[in-house]
């Protein structure tokens, strides 16, 4: 037996999120298909994190145990030619037999899109939340920088999670805009039940001017998940990265605007 | 009575092309109900180019006589807050009684996004032709500079077209590359049936090598239409804009990679 690792990209507009259930087009679900198609064998899967319902991943993680004599680098040409087209695997790597793609994950690197455009955008509909507000992208990033840090993260957590310990280390949250488009990326250690979301839905009631950023460092400080903001929409979310050693997330250059859409890293000229 | 002039852009994924059709979900036919919930009265719409099942627009123009009362720069947000989401009114202008959106159009910009890459990329699947050779960009530039100039480019007008006069002037194609995504812009003053996604079939053929310039600049002299490329999927192509005036396309300053994805342009950093 063998321990593998794949990357996986997809699409998650028409997936009932990640983890596998009945009845419902779930990323687990197409995924194991394809694995028990070209392994010949049911594995089980260990994923990096779950998304939601319409959330995007450019890095998703998971790792499997196989009894499968097809090499390692064939695997994600074999699973992409039975996989579904908005899904693909982007990477397969032989691990050592204890490794776990959720408990060995050292940071995990969210990114969000926000369109502030007075236009409906098309093109982005599946991957931005379009609000309709002027943003303070200054008193965001002042308000980010009081997340940054190790803190119990209770209010931002949505309810309904069994996890007990909800201290996390928030290692950075950048925020850049151009115009109409504002992306934010944060990076932690371990992220709660909706947490980049809950972050997400705060600031933007602070890009608003609803919440100042001390609103934003009390409501941490007193776990007042009341005055939290409204959990942001899944489809402007996309899980970025995975990292499983010293962080090596891409730094946007002084100056430019580094921007993700779903399908890359891009800067915008507009 | 008033003539409007409205530029609007669409993601040609889930419409069954512009024109109207009975019992088929069609860009005229979304705009018309539109229209006429808005204005109150059907309107008789003349398009700058009709755009086939799965090619999208960023700057498609159309034009119509109305007598509604409402605000010319009132329309975008009333006719947005009843279009789908996969289609916008991006401008509305007043224009002179006269003006007719396709005979007036003094040159069409179109582009079309090849991907070259090993992996799917589930982002852009809707949005480019992913091919499983490598590309000789030069060579295609070479090629594609033999298509500049007033030619009767009858060889790259696909069969059933009505147009008699397939004289064309083709004033620029640009092409850029980065990896694996490969650029081709094609300004003209005008486009015959499918003649933008056949020249990018047989630019396909100069990149693979099975086709060079030379051939090229004899498929045109002989109007040998049996050695164009196959027609380029749709998917790949978007009506990015109609000129009405002096040439003012984007250009790409040197050394720099611009790439025109539907939902704007960005300058790739892979």
């Amino acid at each position: 037996m063998r321990k593998v690792k794949l990357t996986l990209a997809y699409d998650g507009t028409e997936f009932a999120g990640f983890q596998v259930q009945p009845n419902v087009r779930t990323v687990q679900g197409e995924l194991m298909s394809a694995l028990d198609t070209i392994l010949g064998e049911k594995v089980k899967l260990i994923a990096a994190g779950r998304t939601d319902t319409g959330v995007h991943a450019r890095g998703q993680v998971v790792s499997f145990r196989t009894a499968t004599s097809i090499p390692t680098d064939r695997l994600p040409a074999a699973l992409n030619s039975v996989l579904p087209r908005d899904m693909a695997v982007w990477q397969a790597e032989d691990v050592p037999a204890d490794f776990h793609a959720r408990h060995h994950a050292t940071a995990k690197i969210y990114r969000y899109l926000l369109y502030l455009g007075r236009t409906p955008a098309p093109f982005i509909r599946h991957y931005s939340w379009r609000l309709f507000w002027a943003m303070d992208v200054k008193a965001m990033q002042e308000a980010a920088a009081e997340l940054v840090g190790k803190h119990d993260f209770t209010a931002f957590c949505a309810a309904g999670s069994p996890v007990k310990n909800k201290v996390r280390t928030m290692q950075r949250i950048h925020i850049v805009s151009d115009r109409d488009l504002v992306l934010i990326e944060a990076v932690a250690d371990g992220f709660l039940y909706k947490m980049m979301r809950s972050i997400v839905g705060t600031l933007v009631k602070v890009g608003r001017g609803v919440l100042t950023p001390e609103d934003v460092r009390d409501i941490l400080a007193q776990n007042d998940r009341p005055r939290v903001g409204p959990t942001a929409p899944p489809q402007g979310l996309i899980l970025w990265q995975v990292v499983y050693d010293n962080l090596t997330a891409p730094e946007d250059t002084p100056g430019s605007i580094g921007l993700t859409l779903p399908w890359g890293y891009v800067k915008i000229s507009l």
